[in-house]
């Protein structure tokens, strides 16, 4: 199996080694994910799965029971190959593959469903190209609006509906892509850990309570720019001066924060940009972008709150003056604590120890949970390390996800073949 | 005579009216520049003076005495015409057209010098382009060092050593440019303020005794970047959280050490970049440019030196590593002291009111200055602003800027009447 899941590993990255120093690049609905999810659709026919590509550019693999007149609800497994600019290759990947294995390691066993089985490629989860993640998914679980998207560009320009109808789709039939609620009665994604948490628990996998959705802020500070040589220090409206205590502050009270609450909390000035930018002109102008994220949604609040008050104390401490806009205010997302339990109930049975976890990445299993009982596993990756050409997961522990989705397949059919 | 400067103002610039939202673009060796410069000659070929150029794009505008066997040194003013980008239109352009002005004005009074009198607008003044600032009066003052510029680049990839071909010049020759010492016997430049001290100090005019030029250092922060949701606050190594407090201290300390010394000094954080910055990305690498000025060059290396220790005081707070370049440590230049006193007598006796003081940008004068006896007057510009498209000088102060520069050639000639 291993050698298997190091084949399809390189195969879906489009690569003949993972060791490639500008690591993957293949943006949403770019031609480079739809090649990886042409490997996709080639891997699961191999496996006997019927393919099919919907409104939305999702793919989705089905292994029917022979009793088709049964036409019960299908579980659902899934994730996504598009990635960052200059990502990893197991962001997504790791959680198509492995459920690519568990329909290999099924078929192999001569395993016989008696509920249809899905595995889904969701099209374009990164928000990279557009500042919009999760687009496949939300399409499936009817959350997308179309009329308030199709304007936004990528960086040269182009539309998102453009770009989706590059790739041989038509923008104004995206949403007939939703699932009705009665096709689905589970869905549970695999994914890579983005952190260390499982490691620092010493156990070897996760499975996930809820995800931390963000806050984002944009934070503008106005001062006034003026030549470095010829303005007086006490004369200056230095707008990255006045800046700097902010993203200080966040630091210092974010942690505190979040030693202070039953939850952990996290919060990041993860983008800035001065203007003019230029060696001898004080900065007149600079721009913060700021990441919230919590499963508390309460504790979200209280942070931004506490910004916007620090700005107010800045504006009157630096003369300058402060806008903060709301970008995104995403309510965090449980998922279904009973699927939890199971998930790693399952794992441990398994021989592996779990830990229960929240996850601080949106997932594509954020959407489906809006409209399904939706779980979610982590598996490690080195030193936590992704979004990098170095993100690395174990073909050991890619295999230990094959048999946690296995697991968890054999169980949901088990638990309604008890019910019969 | 306002009516005059108003016209030629508009002709230097190129324009019809200096209100123009974009500002003023005439980079070092462009086109823009030379169309500018083909107005100088005009103007001043239509005042009588003969116009030559030099091996480095400087023209030099020549007044010859009448007495031509004479071939005494020359009396010398100038400035320059290019800018930086969407700069304003009086940078530079205020000094060659008040020396302009003052030819007329000398003319029209049927002046005769005793000493040949030269108004040079020298080329490629501002950095802006090559990041290499005063190009033409280094190459007269012989400071240029054209060996090690060659093949300095600007953005779009053009050499300076194409750049200065493509107006025709030879590189090879460049260094020919150079003035002997005994060609020319002072050297005055007028030039806006850029700042507000003039009028702080409710003065009229500055003149300059020192200019302030730079030490800059380039500051590079490396922590680690990983994502913003799944990094837990306490195990980060953000390298903006830790370049923060640098900027702080940076401020405060400047201003301390500026109200403390005798004289000002003054430091400034002026660029900043982050990298990847991106919004769901721990800032991993952070890149700050830091510029130091004070005619004290103590004390500007006192400030260094303060900034290299904070530097390692923060890699042990912050688990980052810190690199520091010094890009640029140019020891300030020191006018001529006696000079100085004249020209602030010269104005208070036109009934202006003067004001000594410092310049903390760099100007063509300080080249000069290394090889002859030289000046600077400063005129007032609206509320310090300058490298901005709403950079302005008043027709008034252009005036008073012709009376200044016209005092100081009559006392020039009269100096040398009273000792013959």
């Amino acid at each position: 199996m291993q050698q298997w899941l190091d084949q399809q590993l390189k195969a879906l990255n489009l690569v003949d080694s993972m060791n490639q120093k500008d690591g993957f690049t293949r943006l949403g609905y770019s031609d480079e994910e739809l090649k990886s999810m042409a490997v996709f659709r080639e891997i699961a026919e191999s496996l006997g799965l019927t393919v099919r590509g919907d409104e939305a550019g999702n793919l989705i693999a089905r292994w029917d029971p022979q009793d088709e007149h049964l036409s019960k609800p299908a579980i659902v497994l899934g994730s996504h190959v598009d990635t960052v600019t200059q990502g990893g290759g197991y962001d997504g990947v790791a959680g198509v593959l492995c459920a690519l294995g568990a329909m290999k390691a099924l078929k192999d066993e001569k395993f016989e469903p008696d509920h249809p089985i899905e595995v889904i490629c969701f099209a374009s989860e990164e928000s990279a190209r557009f500042g919009i993640s999760t687009i496949g998914s939300k399409a499936i679980s009817g959350l997308l609006e179309p009329n308030n998207l199709a304007d936004v560009q990528d960086e040269n320009g182009v539309t998102i509906k453009e770009a989706v109808e590059q790739t041989g789709l038509s923008w104004s039939t995206i949403e007939q892509a939703e699932r009705k609620k009665d096709e689905i009665k589970s869905f549970v994604e695999l994914h890579i850990e983005q952190g260390t948490v499982i490691e620092n628990a010493g156990a070897q996998f996760g499975a996930v309570s809820a995800v931390a959705c963000p806050i984002r802020l944009k934070v503008t500070v106005r001062g006034k720019m003026s030549h470095t040589g010829t303005t007086p220090m006490g004369m200056r409206q230095d707008a990255l001066v006045a800046a700097a205590p902010l993203i200080s502050y966040i630091s210092e009270q974010g942690e505190k924060l979040s030693n202070d609450s039953e939850h952990a909390i996290v919060a990041t000035v993860s983008t800035i940009s001065a203007k003019p930018n230029a060696m001898n002109v004080i900065p007149g102008t600079v721009e913060l972008g700021i990441d919230i994220r919590s499963v508390d949604d309460g504790l979200k609040e209280q942070m931004a709150a506490m910004i916007k008050e620090k700005c107010q104390e800045i504006e009157e401490q630096h003369t300058v003056s402060i806008d903060i806009e709301t970008l995104v205010n995403n309510p965090s997302v449980k998922l279904d604590a009973e699927l939890m339990e199971t998930l790693c109930e399952l794992g441990e049975a398994e021989g592996y120890r779990g830990h229960i976890m929240i996850s601080g990445a949106g997932h594509d299993v954020m959407n489906m949970a809006k409209k399904w009982p939706s779980g979610l596993f982590f598996i490690p990756c080195q030193d936590g390390l992704s979004h990098h050409p170095e993100e690395h997961a174990t073909l050991e522990d890619l295999h230990m996800g094959v048999k946690l989705l296995m697991a968890y397949i054999k169980c949901q059919a088990l638990v309604e073949k008890s019910l019969e």
